[in-house]
């Protein structure tokens, strides 16, 4: 079997360092990276994120600084900023069970196991909550990589900035979300991107995987 | 432009319920699901989980009771365990900090970003780094659910089951490890699979996407 074409892709992205500011992405080829981020499986299928796509130059340029300065922000033509749930409330979930009511029927089962979803989340520390809700959004991350990869269109996945500092300049804590990653689209500059030449690294397989038979 | 051939392959995919256990995952498609997950980005490129592909049956027959006797990890041919590393160490960083080396060259810089890197995680709470490896963890999910629905292969993302169990079933906390996700890998069985014929349900992108243009 050939390599799969997927493969040769993620071999092709890496973690763009410097992007053409004259370079803008296709809308529709963002189109189609949020639209990779809306079919992330997530637990239980509760989708726990929202993600902004932020195209407007003066909001990049206040995250930039709160962001380790990273250029990509504001070279980029757009940042996406991923945002999971602060806590899971009954709202929130009983939103998630009256839509999949709304599209498949009433089934009684979905009803039941919804209930035990609250009764296991709802007790729980916010601060858990937020966590598992974040991990959620690492998988749609996850998706938007590939499709963007795909798409050949760059990007840089960033942990790397002040989460409360975000919140504040996009008004996420009265939206009860908080800022996970960011990730900044564009067009690498191929001949100012020190990162570009060099090899990609990454543990043999021998160092990451056990095969047990 | 037409749908690129990722969203429609993630569309296909769906959290199968019902695996055929007389359809074996042919190995070449597994070598190229856990290829994914070894190119998977991660923060600072260190790569802070393992994974186990799991075909023994005896092994399978023991996880399925602790994760909720879910029929998949037994029907299915193949089980893939996610374990992230339970703390972040001295000598594991500087093992990725030695691989970079030998295979970029020496980079002045490279010691200094990874020196800093120690005296930000080393400090930390076990739990406080083991999440964050945990989410790196996710981000490799994405690669194979993306990568198993590009081959056409079935799988079922699994966080419901007893974590310390499946360490304690691997031996994983001898290897300062902690099991994090599950991925059964096998082929539908339409005709017994009760979420098949249903509506994939996602929210709508109004729902979930805020533009700021």
């Amino acid at each position: 079997m050939t390599q799969s074409s997927l493969i040769e892709k993620l071999n092709w992205r890496y973690a763009t360092k410097k992007m053409d500011p004259s370079k803008p992405v296709p809308q529709e080829k963002v189109d189609q990276i949020v639209e990779a981020i809306r079919m992330a499986p997530t637990s239980s299928g509760v989708q726990p994120f929202e993600v902004f796509v932020i195209t407007n130059p003066d909001i990049r340029a206040k995250i930039r600084p709160v962001a380790w300065d990273q250029a990509q922000i504001t070279d980029g033509s757009h940042l996406i900023v991923f945002a999971a749930w602060d806590n899971y409330t009954a709202e929130r979930i009983d939103a998630v069970t009256r839509q999949m009511t709304d599209e498949r029927g009433e089934i009684p089962l979905l009803n039941d196991y919804y209930e035990k979803l609250k009764a296991n989340y709802l007790p729980r520390d916010a601060e858990v909550n937020y966590h598992h809700a974040a991990r959620q959004a690492y998988i749609a991350l996850g998706f938007a990589l590939a499709a963007a990869a795909e798409l050949e269109v760059d990007c840089t996945p960033m942990e790397g900035f002040d989460p409360a500092k975000v919140d504040e300049i996009l008004g996420l804590k009265e939206r009860g979300l908080r800022s996970v990653l960011l990730l900044p689209l564009g067009y690498r500059q191929a001949d100012a991107d020190w990162l570009l030449p060099m090899k990609k690294v990454r543990k043999s397989k021998a160092a990451m995987v056990t095969e047990i038979a």
